[in-house]
């Protein structure tokens, strides 16, 4: 029944839900839209969209199913522009990494009988770079994608049907679904992506300070090193919205990590040590 | 020149120790001692040593090179047992985390003429479960193995010979040796091991307390929360000794850590956060 879809922003995310909408047995057509042309025939000859124009509100207008896969803020933009000039035959559906002022702004903006549907979404998976370069088909096999949807809504039964149809091809990417109150949503993820993220972001810049300019100490540290520090790559501009749009649930997990390390610093010869290595090891055990 | 190698502990580190000199080539012979013979049997089984026996020091004493693979304190232990009973014919060296202590140890008893040589290393190489079930022969390939020997010692040519020799055989295990002052090397790995150890602890108690009695939710991180967490699984019996034997650069660098993270919380809406990220992007080019 989707049998057009389009996508705006065919950065990693973007790129790589073509690539899977493929694999998965998708037939109909994909279009793309993305700010810089270049990577939009890059995600072109990857086989992740079918063709890309210049005009992101003409490639949404003539598709079933909009997908935004841009930063948060571009995001909103995007959705301020779409409801005005979309209907009932229209899903718009996005991947930001924060839902809550996105799903009040989808229930503001859309699921009346009239209007486009919203379904907010958020796959748990990516790269510690971004670009379409990187896109991969197989990124959503075996993660997780959170929808946080409007409880509320109030769609014909057409739009619905696309809001059903979307989930099952998120399905048949390979990922598992759960649904989640916005608020909830990203209270949970400041806890298991954005606390690792910022806290590997902190480490990486203190060592870089401290063994930086001598490479071959940094090699010292091994896989374990370069683990802790891998999400050190991840780009300022992605982080920047997540930062804005989550900030206090951000802080009370980096002001929560600060205390615990201050307490193991306080322990380190201390029978306490052995108590926070045994609650660590609850949290890695199968 | 080497015949006669002694492993006293077949945990991991030894069990892949033994592993790795006949994967390199070694034909002489490897007697082991574990505190628990059935290890040293599993040991035995994985091919990393050909017997082992009871009695440490006998098994010590009738080898050229004796590894020293157990906990700090115990690799002490063994040091202060091990100089009275050996001699000139004789090297002993180990595998501890830290190297201020033990570089100290082996300073006061060994390297004259007359007595064994002691030289202090350090493997970077490990998992986050130890064991000799774990035992990996291609564990030390890649890796970098610290030195922090004496600048003073006075070794008889045959033990000189000996640390020669076992310096080669670490090399066609695969490692990169690199030699530094022990006080140098304990501040070092503070920063490059132990920080990474005690942070990966602290979010993984951290988290437990809060997603832990929902695992479906621990699933949402994916694989970054996964290599985030993944040493939160290190035992506490292999860390305690680190954290008494170099408790005070430990703290330096747990206190400076926190204070970064304080920096990012107090900076999620500034051009600061631009910076960290630019800083951190920095320690992860190639």
């Amino acid at each position: 029944m989707i049998e057009r879809i389009a996508i705006l922003g065919t950065g990693l995310l973007g790129t790589s839900v073509g690539m899977a909408l493929r694999t998965a047995g998708y037939r109909g057509a994909i279009n793309g839209w993305n700010r810089s042309a270049e990577h939009a025939q890059l995600a072109q000859r990857m086989g992740a969209i079918d063709s890309f124009a210049p005009d992101a509100l003409e490639v949404a207008r003539s598709s079933q199913v909009v997908l935004l896969a841009v930063p948060i803020y571009a995001t909103l933009d995007f959705m301020e522009k779409l409801a005005p000039i979309l209907g009932s035959e229209h899903l718009v559906t996005d991947v930001g990494s924060t839902k809550r002022m996105i799903s009040e702004t989808g229930a503001r903006l859309f699921n009346t009988p009239e209007r486009a549907a919203f379904l907010p979404g958020h796959p748990m998976a990516g790269k510690e770079r971004g670009g379409a370069e990187l896109g991969d088909a197989n990124l959503f096999r075996g993660a997780v994608w959170l929808f946080t949807d409007d409880p509320n809504a109030k769609r014909s039964p057409h739009s619905a049907a696309l809001v059903k149809g979307w989930r099952e091809w998120v399905a048949a990417m390979g990922s598992k679904t759960i649904d989640l109150d916005p608020a909830r949503h990203d209270e949970l993820v400041a806890w298991v992506s954005h606390l690792p993220q910022f806290t590997a972001t902190a480490l990486s810049a203190l060592l870089e300070g401290e063994v930086g300019a001598a490479p071959e100490l940094r090699d010292v540290g091994g896989r374990a090193l370069r683990e802790m520090t891998r999400l050190g790559a991840s780009p300022f501009s992605m982080w920047r919205d997540i930062a804005y749009t989550n900030t206090e649930a951000v802080e009370r997990a980096l002001l929560a990590l600060e205390q615990r390390l201050a307490y193991i610093r306080e322990n380190l010869r201390t029978p306490v040590l052995r108590e926070e290595f045994e609650q660590a090891n609850k949290f890695r055990k199968e």
